[in-house]
């Protein structure tokens, strides 16, 4: 137990929607916490797509941990990668330091998942970090740039060609606004080819876009993406991505697509860090290597032991899993820092239940759907929606006032503020000589 | 002529402060014109410290070519590295296409120089462009973070190190920024150690910072530093920087400071490009790689191209080159461009002539030096006038604006938005698998 001395010492892995909202809950308890998390930051992750689609800067939707946790203070926060859990000695293994614990809280997320084809990870950023972001970003203006530039028509078509793969939440906001990227933003901005002549196409497995939506949402949402200029690939698989072209399967019939610029929404699958809960118990993780805990989110077998969010698989609500959405986390983290408070005392709190306010997905300026409260909502009204939540559940008073002044900037120029290529060495050390 | 048709084709090569004026006093003239930039934006590089040191967003400071440029409907903007000048041919050759000229603007700016010791650059990042800013923002949060894990109380102090080397504008900049996150930013943040007992030390070569400046303002600057809590050590050389240390000597005295935090803003060198307008001309450049330029601006012989800004020694003014600083390549780009516009109607136009409407430092938080119009000013009205000075003629009116709300954040809450750590991956494709 490092530095804890005589207090309950909860130690709490990751700073995403689930690690903070535990930690905001035990704000003023009398224990010992600490967050580990490998960034120093919250990501608002809702808003990502926006900074891959120069909408937005990182900065704009990441609070640092210490200024959010600022006020509680006895929380230490750790910027650690996790390398191990002992969960017999009540340990956690960093790359810098070993910290003991008395209830520990995994809240460690998903990460991108390819089905097998890791090798398709280099031709496919997914959107799961500010650096895979920024990637899309890079790649999908570095396309229209390269297609002023080049001279061969064929090169051009392939240049202008965005796949996206997967329609969940992600592909769709990432297909509306490419699709809004190329049809408004830059639409005057090149003399040697009409941005909107782009070809946009999402490619989903199922027979439907949002299959987690209700079915008249989901034709919704495709009629209003092809109002953008998208075409919508439902039934169609990916087979092949190799940086030049994507090969698809649409019952029995294959395709071929040239492509340098494929976006992946397509799957996640949980932390790495299940395994490490897991150690050698298998049956411990579901085939997402979602770990299966007990009704009040334990570890079977270690009550001190947490797992919430994406990275836990509670089936007794539903009879399913609890879908990966950041207010199961946030709801799941406060109960949790609540039960081991309450534990503390020796009482007991009513079990967990995930209370669903809905979700929306967002498609483009004026174009969302949704459901809230059980209602259905779709069009202006569904997005003003998911405009007003997201403004109000993002972090930190002045990323707030930033978003609002930069959508409003945004929607009334149909410009994109954050329109600029970054990370354009990939090894900087070795390249600076190159800078101008 | 890559479609400059029957009008005079002009190309500009950078997007700086030289280039961009070039290209914005030709917005309605009947030329065809084409700018080439490695990036697609124009850096507002007198800020970029603020980006360096977590004050501000990259998206803030940058502005898209395409967009400052987008009312000039004949203009053409080429993202691409140049790779060849051939002065006999007229072209331009460029990793993507060769572009031919009639007239050639090469403001291509500077690099960072570490006066033979390249070796030190990958543990003293310096700061031209976005990159390095965010790499040294990294640099400065994770010593921090480190300090904060650490049980090894000389580590600590190593880490609680931070040496900026080269007492000019930039390293003042640096030195205060440093001194201002570790006294008040961040202060109360930690539970291991007190941040404001870092160490900050400002080197310079010679007997007294800013030594563009007159002596008072260089004594007044230096005493500000030391109320920030810098040590400033004057008359001091670096002879060794290898990532746990660094070497000094000063008169005869030599001594080491360990540290892992080394920011280098002690000199820059002319772009490659000098080398390539002088080809096997030697002489034509000095010994910073500056291309001697004609009166007019032009090269030598070649009176169709001419050289601006950090990349030209332009002598005749003041017998020495001219500072390199955006006034000097605003003025010249605008000259330029007049005169090429004057040549095609056979007219002539005045010589050039720089106006030196002076310079300021900023130092921190109501402090700064410097002279405007030959008045000398320091404290609060010397920083005031930085501020204001610099909202004038940031580029885009949404950075005007978002750039306003955050330093106005930043001033009354000692708070600093962009405080998160990006680019944590130095190899990011590779490194997916390990994103929470």
């Amino acid at each position: 137990m490092s530095g804890a001395g005589e207090l309950h010492h909860i130690v709490i892995i990751g700073g995403g929607f689930g690690g903070l909202n535990a930690a905001k809950e035990l704000k003023h308890a009398p224990v010992h916490l600490t967050l580990i998390d490998r960034r120093n930051l919250h990501l608002f992750q809702p808003l990502l797509y926006q900074v891959a689609t120069g909408g937005l800067s990182p900065g704009d939707i990441a609070a640092p941990l210490r200024v959010v946790l600022r006020s509680n203070k006895s929380a230490r926060i750790y910027m650690a990668e996790v390398t191990g859990i002992d969960k017999e000695k009540k340990q956690v293994q960093t790359d810098q330091k070993v910290i003991g614990y008395d209830s520990l809280i995994v809240a460690a997320g998903s990460v991108n998942h390819y089905f097998g084809h890791d090798e398709w990870r280099p031709f496919a950023p997914g959107l799961k970090s500010i650096e895979e972001a920024l990637d899309i970003r890079k790649r999908i203006l570095t396309s229209f740039e390269r297609a002023e530039m080049t001279d061969d028509e064929n090169l051009r078509r392939e240049l202008l060609t965005f796949v996206i793969v997967g329609g969940g939440p992600t592909g769709v906001e990432l297909a509306g606004s490419v699709a809004e990227i190329a049809n408004h933003t830059i639409r005057k901005d090149y003399r040697n080819f009409d941005p909107g002549s782009a070809k946009i196409l999402l490619i989903e497995g199922v027979d439907r876009l949002l299959p987690a939506f209700p079915p008249d949402l989901s034709a919704a949402c495709e009629k209003m993406l092809n109002e953008l200029g998208v075409d919508v690939m439902t039934g169609t698989f990916v087979t092949s991505i190799n940086g030049h072209e994507v090969r698809l399967k649409k019952e029995n019939q294959e395709s071929t697509l040239k492509t340098q610029c494929v976006l992946w929404g397509a799957g996640i699958k949980a932390s790495p860090l299940g395994k490490m809960i897991a150690g050698t118990n298998e049956k411990l993780l579901d085939k997402s290597g979602r770990v299966f805990v007990e009704k009040d989110m334990s570890v079977p077998g270690y009550p001190e032991v947490f797992v919430i969010g994406d990275l836990a698989n509670y089936p007794y609500q539903t009879g399913e899993p609890l879908p990966g959405l950041a207010p199961v986390a946030m709801q799941q983290g406060r109960h949790v820092a609540k039960l081991i408070l309450a534990r503390l005392k020796n009482k007991t709190i009513k079990p967990f239940k995930y209370i669903d306010k809905g979700t929306l997905a967002t498609i483009g300026r004026s174009r969302a759907v949704g459901t809230v409260w059980k209602f259905k909502f779709k069009g202006f009204i569904a997005w003003f929606l998911w405009l007003t939540i997201h403004l109000r559940y993002i972090t930190g008073h002045q990323n707030r006032i930033l978003v609002l002044i930069q959508w409003a900037w945004n929607y009334f120029t149909w410009a994109r503020v954050a329109r600029v290529i970054t990370n354009v060495y990939e090894h900087p050390p070795d390249d600076y000589s190159k800078v101008k």
